[in-house]
């Protein structure tokens, strides 16, 4: 993929596009970066590491932001270096602040690979399209540039910093993270989505795809989020129960029908996931998937193996039938169709695994409390009136082996991935939903960024657990990336006493899983306001994030 | 200034833009409003309330955000307010995170009245042009719509609304807030700063410049943050020594040069400001400004009374000599060659009030605390190593009576005025500048936002004193909008103990000055690590602020 003469250097030194980068900020005075890594800027940020540049971690992007503003203010010029879209997009204020108030910032993003891109998939943090976040900052930059040809890439990086210092204004460089250490281009139109049915086109679908379950030999049904977002769960059901198809769900799509379903298999997700699910969906010859992003996460990180030829794909925004596809159809209209026809396969499905079907969990007081058993210990709690919410990382890897009760009991921003999500939510969760006992799961990382969103808990006295999973940082990026990274560190804070720091809610810190148990247990009891469980926990991952880390590591760091 | 048949309002009831909006939120399902209240959207919030949506604030925009993505995926739909472009441009990553997964938010934003904008002025929180925000938001949200006009107003909301739910995507909304209760349109180009001087330009301008300096009889210096972002400090000192010039500068310019120079007056705030430095400007008869924003905060919101036909107003992107233009003139060229000219009065000017000619701070051990006696205190420590930095609100109104010492001494963001600037610009300056000694003023409200950097200061040992000006909520607001709104409250803080949560430095908690006092001093002294100095004040805004209260309300309102 290397073109023109710039050589393709292993340590990123030199030559390369990020080496460069990094030689012209110490040539313009810049000694530190302010930011926080994700994975598409892992690559970079490894090189910076290894430079003479100090990268400073701060607990949330646009306070990194902020200080570098502040440090260019007194220095001249400043660095921040944050991750694409969900790093980029939570630095606009600042960087917009330092545009107005004409302080010289350099923003470094890090995005998906050029050749990731070629498929045209929906990877992770990946909002429009892929020129999004670059169209953003278009608006709040003096100058910007995407680092996405090597023949072009030295020039565009000196324009840039001239423009920085020119117009003491911020300004916006992307590095795709496989052109860090070196290459084409590529972005993709948005598509929008279509308006309204064309009746013949959704009758030739209906027919085609009810004939091919009436013709299946084992049937899956794979519900998405979109049947939750688009309120399709009933029809969905309907569907399976007429025709007894067993059901699997992604991971996105968690919760959009009780678990606890006869017909629910469990989480389909690849080689991520269980066993006989997968062998299951992917041993059908008829896998209908109604609503389904396919996303990198939902696919396991393409380690699906579902064959196009034996599948029916319907979102809100396509219709495709193995390899054919059907315009102008919508998701709702080809479902209740599809009810109305009532296809039923000639002879029953075989048996299929059932998610419900596990050993009852078995407290062994004195051991060491790690994410998996945590979560086989809440699993027990849980009831239709529960609303879990997991943040990202292993919040959300571990979280997949809860059992929900109900249609509205899961969420997750397992798409887009934005870390902090969690506490915030639980609030929003509280307010739709008095009724219902919120329990979020958030790893200590996360919990910094956001975890002040406690006090608006603890203000309205809503009884919303919060349990923060301390593994010392960001532990699903030195899973994806290994190596003693300390930009992976983050200060150890004594969670469990923010509740003293904002005035109400109680906290609790446990470390085994007999404390654990006593913990949730009172939690659960107490209905006068938010309680913080602070769980220092093993550094035993879940075993979806061990497979994740073991897929993941040679696409983090863009190789 | 009405237009067709809708009528205006003065409850905001019925069919005013305001309230028809929220007629409509509530006929789809939508009970609760997340968001963080700002002048340019406080209009709307006071109808919020007195509406039977309720208004749920949070700690941070972002967080708020989430929430109301949370509660969109449980109630259908959600829905957000915040203010123009600092609440804004702080939710782009969770509308962001909304738009990638499918949940319907609606974002409600303020915005500059229509009528504020027709002279074209930099009104705080603008970025790059009034559509900023929107053509950001075009780029996050699946519709969007300003509400600029009422012939179209409502059906522009049900369009909005009605993508909301059928893409089940964010969706944008702008109120200017001279809307809310019902007008005309107006969307200046954004003017590109001038690339390099025309020499013929430059000699003219020179040369009138120093003819007008020879000639005047009482000439002053107005500097402006730019003579600071452009490095010109030592060019302008050299301007006003050689020809014996006194020097006011703007709020935003503050601490542009050391404040303790026998030529430096004060600041110039319009009727904010101290009267004999505002009396000495405007009698002046030749008032050079350099480097200066004219922004509604720079200029006294509006009540500076400067004669044009006397000003020389020379910025990186103008330059004006009384009320003619010259084009194509760098600011430092000007300078320079003006420095060369070396204009002098005929005569002396006439004596000069001096800023740090003050009476001498005697402590009144047992008194309550008040932020005017606290910064009075404060400027005693201050050396020509401090820094000092100012959030928004009173903390930058009072601490506009600090006298500063050196050239990069003040930091604040005095033009764009985004909440929880202090903390982590703290960070940044300590990094930016380990030897000097960092004091950060910053409001409960601000603290509560960003003041998880304290824990950034703890892990690095930086020896920051960050001072919470607590006085119970947004106390700015309060002023500017009087009344007593919920919105503007926060959950009280034990802010002295976040060291304890964040396992680092030291916290005091103090009510009156000698408490205050011992702190203060305990900190100065403590080169361990950062300090939190919990400061509970007495509710007596500073004079700035209290001046600009009543000059705001009608403003802000809308009315």
């Amino acid at each position: 993929m290397t073109r023109g003469a710039i050589s393709r250097d292993p340590n990123g030194a030199g030559l390369s596009i990020g080496g460069y980068l990094l030689q012209r900020l110490q040539d313009y005075g810049v000694g530190h970066v302010f930011g926080i890594p994700g994975d598409y800027v892992l690559s970079f940020y490894t090189m910076l590491e290894e430079s003479p540049l100090e990268a400073i971690g701060c607990t949330r992007e646009d306070c990194a932001g902020f200080a570098a503003d502040a440090y260019a203010r007194v220095n001249g010029m400043g660095a921040l270096c944050v991750t694409y879209c969900v790093g980029g997009l939570s630095v606009c204020n600042s960087v917009a602040g330092a545009y107005a108030e004409k302080s010289p910032v350099v923003m470094i993003t890090g995005s998906p690979g050029l050749r990731e891109r070629i498929h045209n998939p929906l990877l992770h943090h990946m909002v429009r399209n892929w020129r999004t976040q670059y169209d953003v900052f278009e608006k709040l930059c003096v100058a910007g540039a995407e680092l996405s040809d090597p023949l072009t890439a030295f020039r565009e990086i000196d324009r840039v910093l001239a423009a920085c210092q020119r117009f003491s204004r911020p300004v916006y460089l992307e590095i795709p993270r496989d052109m860090v250490r070196v290459t084409p281009d590529a972005a993709p139109p948005f598509e929008s989505p279509p308006s309204e049915s064309d009746p013949h086109a959704l009758a030739e679908a209906v027919e085609e795809t009810a004939a091919r379950i009436r013709d299946a030999r084992q049937p899956v049904l794979l519900l998405g989020v979109e049947v939750h977002r688009f309120g399709l769960q009933d029809l969905a059901l309907r569907l399976a129960e007429s025709a007894g198809i067993p059901i699997a769900a992604t991971m996105l799509g968690k919760g959009v029908i009780a678990e606890t379903h006869p017909l629910y298999m469990g989480l389909y997700e690849g080689a991520l996931g269980r066993a006989e699910v997968t062998k299951y969906v992917e041993q059908s010859d008829c896998v209908l998937m109604l609503g389904t992003f396919m996303t990198d996460i939902n696919l396991g990180i393409y380690t699906a193996n579902l064959d196009l030829g034996n599948c029916i794909y319907a979102t809100s925004e396509e219709l495709r039938v193995r390899r054919h596809h059907y315009h102008d159809v919508r998701l709702e209209d080809f479902l209740k169709q599809l009810v109305e026809a009532a296809p039923k396969p000639s002879s029953p499905p075989p048996p299929a695994p059932t998610e419900w079907d596990k050993p009852a969990f078995a407290l062994q007081p004195e051991e060491p409390l790690s994410v998996m058993r945590l979560v086989a210990r809440l699993d027990g709690q849980l009831t239709k009136d529960t609303i879990v919410i997991a943040d990202i990382g292993d919040s959300l890897f571990a979280s997949t082996e809860l059992t929900t009760h109900g249609g509205t009991e899961f969420l997750s921003p397992a798409y887009y991935t934005s870390m902090g999500f969690a506490t915030p939510a639980a609030l929003g969760a509280c307010v739709a939903r008095p009724d219902a006992r919120v329990v979020a799961l958030v790893g200590d990382g996360a919990f910094q960024m956001t975890g002040s969103e406690f006090s608006s808990l603890a203000r309205r006295g809503a009884s919303a657990i919060v349990i923060v999973l301390d593994n010392g940082g960001y532990n699903t990026e030195r899973l994806l990336h290994p190596g003693d990274y300390r930009f992976n560190d983050v200060q150890p804070w004594a969670y469990h006493k923010l509740p003293e720091l904002v005035g109400g809610g109680r906290g609790y810190e446990v470390r085994t899983e007999a404390q654990f148990d006593a913990a949730l247990t009172a939690a659960w009891n107490d209905h006068t306001g938010p309680s913080l469980i602070h769980a220092h926990l093993t550094g035993e991952p879940s075993t979806a994030l061990k497979r994740l880390g073991e897929r993941m590591q040679r696409t983090v760091v863009g190789d």
